[in-house]
């Protein structure tokens, strides 16, 4: 595939897999997707793994002399290690030298680094962390966003959260007139902590978004909603509760299925088609999540991220360049700031 | 099996297919459990549905006038009726004459009506809702509360919740030293919003209970520990949500398994293991939900319950009074009293 011009700079350093897989997904999205990668590190770690004889079209290393562990504070370690990967790596977003930027390292270092360096869009209180889940509707899945940057979360930032999540849903994912939830223990208005009370009202009556009410729990997956918010707490422990229970429910399998003589028959005869269904509950798993409210495109990747997980995050990000995610939340929000002052 | 001498008393008309799922639940458990069942309803509506020549011993049918539906003001509706069934089932543990009450119907007015007619435990500020999940290791189940009864908590309902689950866990569970966990967004002890920060504290210096440490997402289901304490508004979002996930899970097997011939004769030899492992998913929506912190047992099911899901639940009210939790979470309250005061 030809160069489509979109530069991703990539925390090379950043991960339990790291450099290893994180170049191996990084080459393969150049090969696949067209983009120029961008690899931020240390260049002779980097250099000892890109195979001999690749071509350096489309891909640069960008040295950086440190990296943040990821039992480090992160605040202090982004303010510390001012050379360290993720930081040179953000700049070379700021600097428009790269149109997106990765990293499957410290997500807190990240979020911390994309705040200092990019800084947030103007008219959003605080950046929400944003990712896709599969539903039960086949191509439909949906975005749950805040699953882990703010614990504690005002009405209005779940306000700013729903319009973030439905530009996201439209022009990134597709969504025609994205149905926008609001993460609820009940489908009546009157349900819900005094936060998400109050949430509601503002939802309500946002003419931006088509909110169509509380969700529950039981309708994350339903398909019945394209874009469901709720504050970083519940939302990171459900996102990590569904992870686990994929492979919860593929541990049942593998322990049910092959029992008795049936059993390993039928088993190694459905072998191709347990991997399809192996691969449709890892999805969850897959692509990385998106940094939404920072003036920049950033993803973020799980710190066991290996090189299929790295390719799915960056084109993820590239798809978010394309269709002008940045510019139009900037607009966006330009619009509605207009609009109060 | 002759009478145990356990008396459970069954708010019939409560839930969606009540009261025909309800009274064949009860019989079946009057059967095999050796409980004594009292039935509390519309009088004609049940003896239409006990089969004819059914023994009448263990048996009672205790007259109620009224219902409440599911979409009435819980509070309002269990002032207003007070010869509702929830009502009179409570009055019968409250009287002595019943050992334990299940409701399968409107849960938050089973709740108004326990609080009512039940009062809370000395030293409980708050009940909670805690319910039984399966975990990956066979034979270890985890309790979750509170999964609904509380949206905003103060972190010492929290701490109250980890005893209450406690001991539920070691005396019904048998569990040797139950390993108490606090649901939060990271193992650290710096992780979580206010309330919870806080709660780690309060959880800390506990000599009661086996603290270990925070419980992520992804420690729900690890087997990991044996009681998990939240907020009601986490807790109800993650039931609903584990409860829901298990569904989509069956429906991608029913739609990748069968694809092509192979996967037709290989899903028709698997068909004995695929019930299985839908049982084992199936777990987290049998029995029900334990009502912890009032003064009596009082079990609640899902509206959507049926006879196995009744009977499931009645044993685990028999198996709670055989192992005297009331008695015992009012003693350690007692304890605890005293030695504040």
């Amino acid at each position: 595939m030809g160069s489509t011009g979109v530069r991703i700079a990539i925390d090379a350093m950043g991960g339990d897999h790291a450099p290893a897989e994180i170049v191996a997904g990084a080459l393969r999205a150049r090969e696949e997707l067209g983009v120029k990668i961008l690899l931020v590190g240390d260049p002779q770690q980097i250099e000892a793994i890109i195979p001999p004889r690749t071509t350096m079209a489309d891909l640069e290393i960008v040295p950086a002399e440190e990296a943040i562990a990821m039992d480090e504070d992160p605040l202090n370690a982004v303010r510390r290690k001012r050379k360290s990967s993720i930081n040179i790596a953000m700049d070379l977003v700021k600097n428009q030298q790269a149109d997106a930027v990765f990293s499957a390292g410290h997500s807190g270092a990240a979020m911390a680094s994309a705040l200092l360096r990019l800084g947030r869009l103007p008219g959003i209180d605080r950046p929400a962390i944003g990712t896709v889940f599969p539903t039960i509707k086949a191509g439909k899945p949906v975005m749950i966003l805040d699953v882990g940057a703010n614990v504690d979360c005002r009405p209005k930032f779940l306000e700013q959260f729903a319009v973030m999540g439905s530009i996201y849903s439209q022009y990134v994912l597709g969504t025609e007139k994205p149905r926008i939830g609001l993460l609820n223990i009940g489908e009546e208005d009157t349900k819900g902590n005094e936060v998400v009370l109050r949430a509601h009202q503002l939802l309500r009556e946002n003419t931006q978004i088509n909110f169509t009410g509380n969700a529950e729990g039981r309708d994350v997956l339903s398909g019945e909603f394209d874009v469901i918010v709720c504050d970083g707490f519940v939302g990171n422990i459900l996102l990590k509760f569904a992870e686990a229970v994929g492979g919860v429910i593929l541990q049942i399998l593998r322990e049910e299925l092959p029992q008795g003589i049936h059993g390993q028959i039928g088993t190694a005869i459905l072998k191709p088609n347990l991997k399809r269904v192996k691969q449709r509950m890892d999805h969850a798993e897959h692509g990385g999540a998106l940094l939404l409210g920072v003036s920049g495109i950033c993803f973020i990747g799980h710190g066991s991220s290996q090189a299929p997980s790295i390719f799915s995050a960056i084109r993820m990000a590239k798809e978010a360049v394309d269709n002008q995610v940045l510019e139009r939340l900037q607009s966006q929000y330009q619009i509605l700031q207009n609009e109060s002052s």
